[in-house]
């Protein structure tokens, strides 16, 4: 995972921009990415797709020829997105143009302006006093041209055709935490799930952020009936507890499978409703008539977030290796659960079928042996009853397993 | 308000009588009144219409003919629907028929038996002390005849023929707060109501307390159907809060509504279930077989309830308004509302078709400008995103209507 | 009862067993049984219907042939179907074949091993320091034969073939509370019923413990659906207050009417969720695929339970009186509530059909005559509405009832 994020983070990776192309192009080197294209202008539901955008050099300079910011630098040091400019300006209206974090004064800030035509820069607040001249040449040589808005797909097929789908952002330049770490455990966990027998078909997405999600979603609506749950992961190197953001519907099998795993996997986790811990591309997945219920894991919040604070520093492989193992976890669960159905009446005869548990051999499940044999009415799924009577999934699936071999349950 | 109110207080308005039709006629001078009859004997469901009474003239005098009570002092001298006598009855006889109210020791209360035949007058306690002597005269000139009993019905076509009621009573003689307070707010609001468009047919009835409700209802079944809320106006000018009772259902549109709106206006107020504040003719439109939601708007209670000091006195014509103005906003979001249901796919463009709303501009429409999006499904009206988002109505009415201008919205 | 108890309770009432035969034969001299009889070896859904088990000596001597314990002294000095053994063991060995009760150790526990093929003896702890030799001699002439499995069934028939069971358990031997008590409490209800012309029919049935119930229901599968409750009923003697354990369901209308009976009659009760107080035969009836809610009712816990302790001394004939009354008084209330549905229309007029209730003659009953008249809209029973209301049964069943003979209720 460290390999990918070392060599993708400082590149150029604007939402529709070569640096995100080349940044595709690394991943499917790993796993093989299907690469959907939607050009400039295309209309997405009620979006459009903007102009692919490239910048060659940018500066301010005092009229002295002394360049007091240059995008060599850092590449946060331009506005994403901005207006180009040749011009000699007044002190007073540059600032007009600057952006800082006051906050954090010695980082640069992240900013953008998609949709909104505006030149700008971004600088560390501590060095807006250096600015004590009266005019300043500034100097953007950016780009607006026609090009194609990409995301990056890898589909592992299943038993089914109903799909659980997992995405990360790939479009932050000059940033880690968010998101290429979401993007290097999305690849890890693909690698993961290509080894094994899946009931659900699982697809993996590199999208630059929400209007990637709509473009690919609006351009393949007959793919959206056959998602069942979503998954968004980012921000997971930071040094914060995991936060588990639930689905808008809030209560369905996935919210409450990933909320049963961080439980027991977890010290501690914070949990919040729907577009309350951090806002993403669920409000794409989960929105008004897509509906495909999608929850987010991150360890948001952290102070360095939009800056160029969030480097490599900030992040660990160790929390990266725990973010990925809790997320399969909540995968292998949701795979396996399904619903049984009882074959018998009565209460079962247990000692007579070989399957009483002794209490020295597992007292959880010896003290659960009535309960689960009480809910086995095909209204509960295994991790239901699970939950439920808060025991070990895989305790509660083998049991009902073995009732499955007798067939005393279907 | 006030004048109608001076008019008719003193007058002698028993349910079925000269004076309730003449305070009828009164109030047909300042909005037309279709006049709805129904002859005393009159099944009417399980009840009957009883005749008319009138009084010609009442008292008790001593043996010497020094009267110590003269019905033409106050109106409440007689209990209402008494039966004639002319008598000489011992001290003891005549206390049996001398209705007090030993808590107001200085008024005379009200009193009625509809029902159940007997005679009886009504008196200060601080009187009983004057009554000295062995035996008196006791004389009542009242009559028993066949009669109509009338209901006032003022209708204002709307839009559609669904209809709210709103109903007062015009029923207590010598009595102000209870109801003529009702009926000058009810009159002062038809009047308001007939200068606008309106969604809903509403309809002011004008009717003797119960019996007069019901006979209304069981003579015109065929529109009981299309009444869909109701709003039963009673003592509205005494110096108390308002207390909003809630429809035996609880929990409609009409009833969240009411409570919206004086949360909002209201410093305070009561709020209490079905028949808990104060029992009036909703158990006739909101009871059994009938089931129109009705709520009832008071300032109930107030200590000279059924009493001769319910008169001018207790009353202010800023409270009238009050009331007025607290109705009147309620029936405004009631009209106005409606169900949108979102045409669009996926988050809206907001700022790409100029929906954006700045912070600067409206704090709490920029907050929730994801969550109105959120619940365009179909399944909530215009009120319920504003009452579940805590917001200002008409601000949550007019984003709306923005995208149905923009056919984002149906 | 006391009688019933007195002749059955020292019997060798094991569960396929002569001395059970003889049981049921007893009881059907009282009330007239129809015996089910189900041969061993049937496969009940996933049970088999076990031998027929005697036993005619057993002992331990020391090698010098003195008895250290006899089962003439007290049928639970052998362990129930006991395998038969004649031999020479060291102490080691007997120990580990010697059941006792640290908890009450001058008490024989009881102890069985029906499905799990082992020899045993019961003893009291106190005397396992008499076991002072190296070696004993251990003789059980005990018998397994092919045998029929008993059931006694009492059916009343009543107006209607919905059938409510009450079931005791008969095959504890050398016990009295557990579970003798509840059969003689059967006993005398079904004399009481038999006296009276009842909505439900009763059936009264007398098992073995599990296997009893189980064989009973899956030879007689077509009587399940009649069946729409069944109450438990277990030691019922012992001085400890009652608990209501509620069936599977919890909320069934029995439920209901037991708790709302117990709070009413006792001073204090404990009430728990199925299978929280005392685990029984409604693991059968209320069971997977059966689905008879079915309460218990009891006095348990009790310190002599399943120990030779539980005899003569520790129950009271007052204390069964009391739990027949209960039980009784359930009975009366589920056999008489029905759904009423009224035939009028708005309020009713009381007064004008002689229903009104003044309140000094019942103050409950006048302060709910409303609330009664508007809840006869045909979803709530008459015990629903009493005990909504908190009120007595019987005062809304004869309200409601006036309220019948007048057709304004169905």
């Amino acid at each position: 995972m460290m390999k990918l994020i070392n060599s993708l983070w400082f590149k150029r990776r604007d939402i529709v921009s070569d640096g995100f192309d080349e940044s595709l192009e690394y991943i499917s080197k790993i796993i093989p990415l299907k690469i959907h294209k939607t050009s400039t202008g295309t209309k997405c539901w009620t979006w459009v797709v903007p102009e692919k955008w490239s910048v060659n050099e940018a500066y301010i300079e005092d009229l002295n020829g002394k360049r007091v910011l240059d995008l060599k630098d850092h590449p946060l040091h331009i506005m994403s997105y901005s207006l180009p400019i040749d011009k000699i300006v007044s002190k007073k209206e540059l600032f007009q143009h600057l952006h800082t974090n006051a906050e954090r004064p010695d980082a640069i800030p992240f900013e953008f302006k998609y949709y909104q035509r505006d030149w700008g820069f971004c600088i560390q607040n501590n060095k807006l006093k250096e600015f004590t001249k009266e005019n300043y040449k500034v100097f953007i040589d950016s780009k607006f041209e026609k090009g194609s808005l990409k995301v990056g797909d890898y589909t592992i097929k299943g038993k089914t055709d109903k799909t659980i789908v997992l995405v990360a952002h790939l479009c932050h330049p000059g940033q880690v935490n968010d998101d290429l770490t979401g993007v290097a455990v999305l690849v890890d966990i693909a690698k993961e799930l290509a080894k094994k027998k899946n009931y659900y078909t699982y697809k993996f997405l590199f999208v630059p952020e929400t209007i990637g999600s709509i473009a690919y979603l609006s351009q393949n609506e007959d793919i959206i009936p056959k998602i069942e749950y979503g998954i968004f992961l980012e921000m997971l190197g930071n040094d914060n507890i995991h936060a588990l953001q639930l689905s808008r519907q809030g209560d369905t099998r996935l919210d409450k499978i990933a909320r049963y795993v961080m439980k027991r996997k977890l010290e501690n986790f914070n949990e919040g409703a729907f577009r309350t811990i951090v806002a993403n591309d669920e409000i794409a997945f989960n929105g008004p008539g897509v509906d495909i219920p999608m929850i987010s894991i991150s360890r948001y919040p952290y102070s360095e977030y939009h800056t160029s604070d969030d480097n490599l520093d900030i992040i660990s492989k160790q929390r990266l290796e725990q973010s990925k193992n809790l997320i399969l976890e909540i995968l292998d669960i949701i795979d396996k659960d399904f619903t049984p159905k009882r074959n018998f009446k009565g209460p079962i005869f247990l000692s007579g079928h070989g399957l009483w548990v002794d209490w020295r051999e597992n007292m959880e499940l010896n003290q659960n042996l009535e309960k689960i044999m009480l809910n086995l009415e095909g209204d509960k799924t295994v991790f239901d009853i699970a939950e439920e009577l808060n025991m070990k999934f895989d305790d509660v699936f083998n049991f009902i397993n073995k009732l499955k071999e007798l067939k005393l349950v279907k």
